[in-house]
């Protein structure tokens, strides 16, 4: 019994304008649903015994069940004879940034089931909490559920904009595996961002299209939910900015790791340049022809071989580097 | 006789409750039809004996049936005018990692033939084995059945994640012909599965659109043939991300690899900053100019020209490198 | 109450052929409203207080304050039921080169609100002012100021045109980390322009495609406002077409910079052939070995190895390399 | 007279089940069109007296004999008042392996013209030569010729998947110009032939979604040309398909030179680093330094200083390199 | 008077078989109006002052006549109430290769506006001129005018084709900058002419689609135009497929350039290896080690160690890169 229990997840409940945290079991449920007011129930991290309560009290559809269990979902909303199943994503701060909710939705409740942490959740709660009102509007409710998972991106992608800033500058100074490093890890997140917000974006506008429809949903509301299209538009163009960003970023990081190879080559080139002739001129009167070395026995030969013929030697490097331009 | 006999497949049938390993014979086939129950019946590694009993008995259109002959097509659903032929695939451990399925479909049986091993099969005959009950909702066997073959698409995907963050780290601690080599194969599945498995999204799409028609397909089959749709659009997309991130791989590798060459320059020029000018001045004072031998004589000259001299070039080249950042 | 006045923005504003300069609260908002003629209240730099007249004398649409509070929207109309509410873009000369305008727009009044300086608007309202009459086609008005703002964008556009021709020649006369990171600070800055002109010129398509509407619009005015879709779509090309090019500018700087390493390649490996050998024959006649010493003590000797072999060894260097073509 | 005759172009013509090969003149057509049966007359490299029978005899409208007569177009199908105009291409083995073959098709006749040569015709008339039974069903005929000619891709594309085998297996044990060289023309060639494959492709769209239409063509007809539509398809993402392939060859070609490259390198700079040491120590004992030259002597300061210090560099070398793991 | 004077283009017009060559004024365009003949009106580089004409005499649309004094935009077609406003292009041998037409035209009259040279107007006016007689299908002198300009392009994009070739063959004789700038300004030239032809190949898709209307126009002359449709998709092809290949040249380009540099980088290896070991085994027994030298004073050691040596280490190296086939 007690095993069964430890699969029992603990969930948020808001009915008639109360704010409860229980424990998720087929008598909380039934006793929510006797009442016959609007209520909100959200299930985290949910368990085995959880989604059979759902598939023995609330009766939804096999289909539906199966895919609220079933993490790393498209954004959607199905639309059931009852009842529509719907996946949104948030922002959070987890490896691959992204909360993903399924939620079941009719007139009378709506349950959220996630994994991960959703703050924006905490916060809705809290508002609810205070004023401690019924829910009266429960369109309004997902507006402000979805909303806050929406807006929740913003400030991660304001993150990004600066990352890239500051991967740009370092990529001047000092181009190294770190920065290619960075822009992959970066471009990893983006995809995974674009893949949950690009069905997300379009959910919404088979909603504002009337394509879907949400129980209970007025013109009122619709514009509601085309703000949240708005943002979801924003968001994604968002993405696709930094990701083409990135590529730039990855194109400038080769170009200057290119410069700096050479600019080393150059200098490399130099110094053979000035040293191998200079090299030679030391070994030509290391040679042991007796004949030279007899010729080259006072210091006029030594001042003008040994010294002047490399001094002359550097002077004509340095002019030559100098038409270059390399020096 | 015996010639064409072994130019026959062996196949399974489903029929009223009993699974069956049979010859494929004309006379197997007439029986099948003879009774009012629909069968499945499934061809392994069909011979041109089988297609002959499919034209003679089955009476299939000749394109049908040359299409069924033909593998290596895009998944498609072809309406006849009493039964739809279809091309769906599944993941295989083949080299391609697929497998192809081609189907007859009517309201009186499933034929389906294939060339490469199908595990979904086995353990959907199975599971017809263990409850020995007629096939009373074809379109629901249709549904597991593609089911199953798209469903083997997710374990593959998840190899090809972490294969490529394996990639990604052996890249970063050497770059080599075998991660390219690697990363190159690893675009040629992706782009196989790509081809395999958009045409398969695309005709899902028309059949719960409603431009194509299962026979005996009804609003409730739609549900769940929608869902095949949603995964095969999660496969795309995951296809798509991979291709995006074994993309961005390879300019991690290729970065990666031109800053190695770029350390490596370095080093060569360190060195041979460090070494030629020293080799210069024991060459210049290996020379034989007598004036100079005679000036070098006493142990000062030793110690100030030969050892001074060469460390304070050291010296000189430590406190250059130091300041370039290179040492 | 002075803490207020300075949350207050200055405004201008033009009614019935009188342009003024007042101080933006509730009375004046009041005053204009209760004339009966159409006025245009331009709000630059608005604060919080100022977002609360609109709410408390226009009573607007709370999603529509809220909007025309958050800075960095897509360009977009939306229509409420007494009013629409617009963001346009236009050229300014600040970091991001982009000014957002948000507009309530009735068929009694229009209110731009924008936070960067707008040339565009001071120009129209000198042309109000001169001739002192009223504003008689409101929808004028409107195809006038956004006119002004898109067409602000032709000269800037123009000057990436310059930029990037000499971008081109500078890479060709000396390739290195500015212009790489010059291709990428345009690149940026085209990234942004186009998040801001494609919704603009998607909006213009519904407007005059019917989809979306403007209070007081006739068919008269659709060829206004097609004529500013028209600059849209050119703008958006033109966009296009720099973001293309300067594609291809680095394709053409990391080419360059791989010819001018190949070049200095050349050169290392020129210079290490000539001098190699011929320090290996100083070197071998540098040698102790005392038979050779004794053998080539003449002046004979001298010139044969000494001299000569060297002259040798560089005009076979010499006819090499220009048999080669590096020379 | 005998000019005019060697503009003349050989023709092929198939009526009433004989098969003719003719010269094409104004009599050879008119004979034709007396006799009230459908015929097939296929003119190979046709000069301009054909074009001109083409005009006087059987009247075209001038549009099409000039699209007739201009070779390099995009595939199509032009409706004329009593005939259709087609252009549509197939395989062959001259540059760029196509054939491009152009038809005026009517209720009454078909006539081809190419320049290229068509193996699939030669095919396809022995098959009606040995039946010699009158063409019944035109639009069968028509079927026949393009599945012919459709079909000549799928040889050519199955070559071009080994081509880029091979080409990878080159790439990694010696990638030189002559690889880059082979996957430019590669591609070049998939450019020209996705330039022909795609029009004709959506050519085939329109005909079996009914935008278009062949004289006399029925229900039954459709699915066949369905089936070419379904082949046409497929060709096009093989190609795209085999672009793919051969951009990331191109990706693994330039990586696997680079790598090289890498490995050329650091070679370089381990005999740098291993010599120009040891070369510094013999120059430092071949300096004339008389107090160094007397106090290395003795046999002790030869093993010492000339053998040991140089084994001992060697030594401290191969354990640097070593831990480096460079060899 | 005589500045207004200059301010004048020259015209040609023709109207009832009559070709003239005319000074454009406001008499010349009331004399043209009042013959009640259609007239075609060509204005080469017209001034202010033309503009003024046709404002005051046509009394055309003030939004019609600013964007015919506006040079630079898309291709297309407005419809005024009596008239429709045209923008077409056409290739000329000017530096970006495009002439712009501008052209007004109702049921009376077609006016053309262009500053580049049109060589296709000459040609079709000298095609009148020799026929005299009047312009009796207004529809279809558009037509041969828009065909004339359309079908210019052909010749420069063989030229281009040609162009790329001969690219490629200097790339893998000797690739440099100039090849680089090259492919540049070419890629470049390309961005422009699409830039042109796209939006003129949509607003003919308009046309024939019969979403535009051209004043006169039947369903004979629409053959016409989907002709010049027709040509329009294969250069907007040809464009495509020329940037493909420019795109692939490029690659080409990079990879010979890696390839030689890799090609020289193996030189430079081959001799530093050949030559330091060398030069180490000269400097070694050019050390002054009095033991050492006395017991290499014989001629055995000379040949032993002075020769044997040198000769025994490159017949080792030659062994080395032979077997790995550098040599």
């Amino acid at each position: 019994m007690s095993a069964e229990r430890e699969d029992r997840a603990a969930c948020h409940i808001i009915q008639g304008g109360r704010v409860e945290h229980a424990e998720f079991t087929a008598e909380t449920a039934k006793r929510l649903l006797a009442k016959d007011e609007f209520f909100w129930l959200d299930l985290d991290q949910p368990g085995q015994g959880d989604f059979q309560v759902l598939t023995d009290v609330f009766r939804f559809h096999p289909l539906a069940i199966q895919a609220s269990e079933d993490f790393g979902q498209r954004a959607k909303l199905d639309e059931y004879d009852d009842f529509v199943f719907l996946v949104v994503y948030g922002a959070s701060h987890d490896d691959d940034r992204l909360v993903e909710v399924h939620g079941f939705y009719s007139e009378r409740f709506l349950i959220t089931v996630h994994r991960d942490d959703a703050p924006a959740f905490t916060e809705l709660r809290k508002r609810y909490e205070e004023r401690s009102e019924p829910i009266e509007d429960p369109p309004l409710l997902v507006y402000r559920i979805i909303n806050g998972l929406v807006d929740s991106f913003f400030p991660m992608l304001a993150d990004f904009d600066d990352r890239i800033d500051e991967l740009e500058n370092q990529t001047f100074l000092d181009p190294g595996d770190r920065q290619s490093q960075e822009i992959f890890a970066m471009k990893r997140l983006l995809v995974g961002l674009r893949k949950a917000i690009t069905p997300e974006r379009d959910m919404f506008a088979s909603l504002i299209g009337g394509v879907a429809e949400l129980p209970g949903m007025t013109q009122e509301h619709e514009r509601y939910f085309r703000d949240i299209y708005d943002h979801l538009i924003r968001i994604s163009d968002l993405i696709d900015t930094y990701r083409d960003l990135l590529t730039s970023s990855m194109d400038v990081f080769l170009s200057t790791v290119s410069n700096r190879l050479n600019v080393v080559m150059k200098q490399l080139t130099v110094i053979a340049t000035v040293f191998l002739p200079l090299t030679f001129v030391t070994g030509f009167f290391g040679q042991n022809f007796a004949w030279m070395v007899r010729n080259i026995a006072g210091w006029e030969a030594f001042v003008g071989f040994g010294l002047g013929l490399e001094l002359a030697i550097v002077a004509v490097m340095l002019v030559y580097f100098r038409r270059k331009g390399w020096f």
